[in-house]
């Protein structure tokens, strides 16, 4: 699991200041937080049409452009994927999920 | 990288089937698909909103309630975390993602 | 207003059932309620990164561009449009917005 | 259809600078722009979910919500409804929606 994520980030902040037309990723930095943050409420939403369908061969490939963006979007935004983890290990190792979801329920 | 969400699954899976009052996951389980479908949109567009706003700490809290709650739907669809990181592999080793964006722009 | 989305229903209406390639709408309805509901979701993003921007002429072409996907959608999921504004009429009339709040925040 | 819309137009402007306790318009202005963009994706969310269940009363409820939060962004970014309007207007009327068809595809 590390090293798919990790190799991945790596490429992604390789390819975050390439010329715009060298690859994918290279394009939607040269286009901006505002594209890419639209990609992944398009790939959000893909994920749940695909989870709703049934189909978990869909629902493995969407939830891959998923996280693939989800990644972009981050880097675009300074912030490591470890943060991200770390900020679900704090979640785990101080309060549990359990409480999570009492201060989930008592908010808003 | 591997531990957060290798526990994290495991967590997810233990909870599934656990009384609906027991837990935050359990009581997503018990609410079905479609309430966890929109869980995803929901943190989907709490991340967008944060990564616009420009605050990395905020961006870093709602990528963990999205990663967090996608982990959830997958389970739920049947499909290991380990066969989304597969198919992540499976682009950038068969064809990279330059050939990615390649295949995406021809498409739709 | 009631010509010009009475004027788009209709025209959604007819072109439902016309050869794919005749026109937008009726590419849609080719590729059904998945694909119509996709470009509801990315329009709703869209929307949401408009408003964000505080460009007020690019938050009316987005939510110009949702509302007719919308449209779409009902009309693709057998709605008329008047059954929305009906049920607009009836949560005002039966209860006010006021009592809408006091529903949606005891509930989740 | 002209009725609805308008009146409820007239309704949100009314309660947009009322006391936050007074009604559940108010506390969304009060919250400001991205709790309103936020309630509108969650609103998409929910429709896209329900238009895929083929549930048609169920898709009528979600896009009035829909709808009535997306008036609600409009009101607070300073947009007039009207303008939505016009802006389909002008699209049927300079173009045709066939030609934006053709613009959607060739650009991206």
């Amino acid at each position: 699991m590390r090293d798919t994520l990790a190799r991945l980030e790596h490429t992604i902040a390789q390819r975050s200041n390439a010329a715009p037309d060298s690859s994918y990723v290279a394009s939607l930095f040269a286009k901006g937080r505002g594209k890419i943050a639209q990609k992944v409420g398009e790939e959000a939403t893909e994920t749940i049409i695909a989870a709703l369908s049934g189909d978990a061969d869909h629902l493995t490939a969407e939830a891959a452009d998923l996280l693939f963006h989800l990644m972009i979007l981050l880097a675009e935004g300074g912030v490591a994927f470890d943060d991200v983890l770390a900020e679900l290990d704090r979640r785990e190792g101080v309060s549990g999920l359990v409480e999570k979801a009492a201060r989930d329920n008592s908010g808003e």
